[in-house]
């Protein structure tokens, strides 16, 4: 009770410290981030595997519309948890800067370049007043130099590099069961069926195909590529999980 | 009581986030807009539906001045619910963003474009100071590349497609009668019809043809149509529904 | 007493929604209109009718600048009601709209177009901080394209198209009045009479034609006239109404 | 109690709405305006009378920097009561008006016309943020097209056009007193002794020459003229009032 | 205590009226001005006299520093109290006005005028946000179309002509004591015999001539001279007057 | 409790003085860098150390990505502690100042000249309203005129040169170690001896050499070398020290 | 406790007057400059003497990076106490001032003037909103026209010129001390020896030569010298003071 008498105090305020040197406003926004259903990241020798958990709440709603895959550039996606809203300002962000990065340079953005451009904005709105936070995370993949990357951004606006992780809802769960799952030598094949796998243990009834966007990047092309349900569904069955549909 | 007081710590600033990760004036506008009248949206094979409840307090007051439903471009409509002076500033915004994109590449702007140029709009006065969100809620429906398309902005500014929708007063109902009346293959009457009983199942007394706005755009015209009260009329003594004057 | 303590923390910030999705600003502004004295407005086929009560405190303040009719432009006028110092600002800026218009378009402004753009301006004082609502109801009437039109103004910036209103102190029994009284089939003549019959049932002791303002645009001129107190007081004479001095 | 503490809410804002629709920071402007001493304005027909009671704290303070009455232009004074410092402001916006209307139009502003720029000015204070209220009311008088024009500005920017008037301390005493005694055909003289005996009424030892500022602008040479003390005391030896000293 | 609660509710904004129409803020800037040391001015016909209070705290601390008496053009002096380094801005102001005026019409600034321009820039800290008011009061002396002139600015922005005052601590007493002691006919001498007696009844042990600032403007030369301690002491003896060094 | 209440006035204000003249928001941020795992700082004969400890939650996160150690100039670098996303904002503004001065003055930044730059950004953070303070310590090392320098600077913006240094967590200890061990004559490795020593010290378990960044600056290349996880392997064992996997 | 709560209304706001006259954040600025540790400054006919307490919490920190004396300009230097950051900010605007002055008017800038200049910097925080006052105390000492001169600023910006002084802790005990033991006939190293002795009644401990910065400014090269601590050493032996290393 006094513990939150005290601590209003300090979350009120967007971009003060409190005594013991916390920011309420940006915790509150990586709560924002938990509110969203999961997306993952895997990074793999051969390729960058993105995918996300897309279950809508009515069937009339057009799955695409959620949108948490977005093509950033030819060999970057971003995968995104949290308020969509704020998520897509991140996204158009991240394509403006890819854009004039290709425009003033005459080569694609690093993967890293871009995931810290991505960071600064993030931070400034958690120092300068007159705005709150960005409530969501991203990871972003891509190709750089024909090495397969995998960052995350958080709410703080501190830039993370994984081998693979999960942002949005139950995102400690998912890293745990990566944390035993993961492998270094997997291929792209390999990547798809883990990321899968662990949104399948969310939830009460396992994986839907149509409930799930997976994108990969592969060093080879060095393209992102937007999978289809129908090849979702294979990789779905093939890995023996998901709903009683199969 | 205690909750009371808690929440009150987050909702009075416009653009912070509560602990638990949500941002109160937004979901306070969403409040504003269940406030209005029940707007609807139907797409079918051959174009978009979209309906308005604009039934008035006054028998003095003309209906056609309660706006609902607005032509944005010749090939897109829009019909909203909420406050309506927050509409209207949306509304004006997307007819520039119409005719910009006409004098600027010569062609007419996509539905999903206008959209997602509607909800970063709406997005930055939920994350800026010194104003508050839009209390309205808008359904955008045109055809695209031939394609008829149907999408909903709300008042955090995400974009979302779907194939039939309500917002404002009793959305939950209408979006329930939907799921179980909607057909993939309505044609556009049917889709008519669909729109008209969903909103007849509103309030005590049915329909009132006179008290309804009814607005088509056909995947053939690629024009958006606004239907006289004695063609509503009609409809709505075929779908057999309606208040004691038929 | 606790919906005080709660409604307090929503109505002091300027331009934040409640709870339950109201802007308490916009409403008190409305409470603003009703302290004011009641203006009235009546469409005709041959014109329109406005109608203002303007009786003064005291016998030695000139009526006249008790200003509640204004003429905008030759074939527009505006009757306002509540606070008289935040109409001015409106009526001029209505005056400096049509003056654009003229100047930029070589012709009148249309009466619905001028609405919203008051409405428009009024709206942004309820979204944007830093300033207040507008404290003020507007009647807008005039001839657009040979057609008597009839507008209101309300401090949310919603424009409402009227056959006959009232806004101001007594506006719900005035448009009950009305609403009973009118008839489609009116001349000026009898707009007027209802107007002035509508005023006399407002206070304990009749309409005094000296408190009176009264101003009408008709179809054939399309110029608005003020009308003299000889004349009003005949047609109080004529409508068989008013106080002890008839 | 409780009245008060609500009341706190809304007087503290400067630019917001009370729930009944009242500005208190407007009206806590007028309760400045009423610690003032009184000046006072009277219309007739050979011309107007500004008067005002300037009564000193101490023998060692020169009256005439105690400024009520200012020459604006020509053919216009002002009177003043309320916050003196603001009232200079006023004064210098009010003088700088008629100058440029003298440069832009070539001919001297108009009464009304200089009374509605002051109270446009007043009332911008009202409405936006970041400013107080003017603590002041004026009384502006003289002549246009060679009619006596008599206004009064309050603090909420309302204009309005009397025929005689207080402003500050004992306005209502004082109104009650013109309402009385106040007849149309009063000459100029009339005017002055009348305007002296009001201010005879003020207090506990009636009107002292010395502590009265008086000025007039007839309608014959169109000058604002300040008046000698020698003269006031003619006109108060005439009008048999004032203090011990007779 | 109520009453305490009461006024902080007013006291703490800085522009904003009380509910009886006062502005806290002012009257606590005049306390800030109470707390200096006095100072002093007295008109004669022969010249101005400004005189200060200038005892310091310690023997170690310049009394030349300890500024209160300030040339501000060849024939004006400023004499200050309150919060020193607030009174160093108006100075400067004061200064750069009469350069200005000297530069823009090649002759001396009136001491009138001058005066008036500080009172505006005062009042504009009493009535705009963001900064607080001017905590220090001025005498402006100096010689204006070969007469003497003496004004007050205090914190409200009020400027006000004396022909003998004092500021700071003690100017109830002091003005009383120049009120019983003044003449009309004083000549210059008379003046300065007459300000320092005044500061004599100051404090405990009367007047120190070491702890005196004198400054004279007379109206043959039209030059302010400050006056050397040796003279002082020569005026304190034939005054009679001081502590007990003499 | 009092202690609280009375504290909390002053530390939710970001810029104001407390009674006793401390600046809570400088000293929670201080309380921020606490949060953060040690950085520490050595300065010996032959150039500069910096290390820095780098464990992480989870083994699928890349210890490179945790960034604490930066490379600036050739000649310089940066170990951080605190808020990362802070301390990113503050290496880029470091980075930029050392390009800025290469173009101006074709010459090499120099430490001092670097780190002066970086705390007055710091302080402005903690001067001017309208953001926090920055929440992390930095050690600056480098080579200037041939002499290593070693630099702090912390959230007030101030700068102290050290022998030797810790910021962070576990700061007091540090000091404390590097008090007892530091002697004047120490060569590059046997900095580095003392630097590791010191984070060994730090934790339950010991020092990892995976866990572990290590830069240096040597007065002869005058280059920043960041060490290989190999190097510090070898230096770990030759101090005998670390966890149980030696 | 009352006294608290009232105290406390006040004191928050950065800007304001309490109801007594005063500003409490100038004040608890000055309670930043006492926690910083003593500053002194000494005038003789022979020039101008600084010195400082500059004793360290660690003997790894540089003393010369606790800078309390600063070189502006060839002939004139400052002495600091309290708040380091803002000290900085203050020297780097005196230096400003000091090159702008010699660029301008091609001659170095007087002592007074250079002191004023920042004084009025120091006012502008002071009254101005949007940032905190300075918490800093200033010693500038300095030849100008071949005269000695020593002043100080403190945190409200007024300027005081001293024969000796004392900012920062035990200043009280400091001045009493000058006061009793200063003389106006010292030549320089009588002044050097008069402010060691000074520092040397601060603490327990007595003066450690290490600890302290000293610098002149003689009138015969007009420049400003920095002493090495041998030569301080020689002084505090001559002086018969400082700890047990004598």
């Amino acid at each position: 009770m006094q513990g939150n008498a005290q601590q209003q105090a300090y979350d009120r305020g967007i971009t003060i410290f409190s005594p013991d040197g916390r920011l309420y406003q940006v915790e509150y926004a990586r709560e924002a981030v938990k509110r969203g259903t999961a997306s993952v990241g895997v990074r793999t020798e051969d390729g960058v595997v993105l995918a996300a958990d897309t279950r809508v709440r009515s069937p009339l709603l057009e799955r695409e519309s959620v949108e948490k895959l977005h093509k950033i550039d030819d060999h970057i996606g971003i995968a995104s948890a949290g308020h969509v809203a704020d998520a897509r300002q991140l996204i158009d962000f991240a394509r403006r800067q890819a854009q004039v990065n290709q425009l003033r340079y005459g080569e694609p953005i690093g993967v890293e370049s871009l995931t810290k451009g991505i960071t600064d904005q993030i931070q400034q709105y958690t120092q300068t007043g007159g705005a709150r936070p960005f409530g969501v995370a991203l990871i972003v993949g891509g190709i750089e130099n024909g090495e397969p990357r995998l960052f995350e951004t958080d709410p703080s606006g501190t830039p993370y590099e994984w081998q693979a992780l999960a942002v949005g809802g139950n995102r400690e769960d998912l890293i745990d069961f990566f944390e035993a799952e993961y492998r270094d030598d997997l291929d792209l094949d390999g990547g798809i069926d883990l990321a899968l796998r662990g949104l399948d243990t969310v939830g009460d009834e396992g994986i839907d195909p149509e409930g799930v966007a997976l994108g990969t990047i592969d060093v080879e092309t060095e393209q992102y590529r937007r999978h289809e349900t129908e090849e979702i569904k294979q990789y779905v069955e093939e890995a023996d999980i998901g709903g009683d549909e199969e």
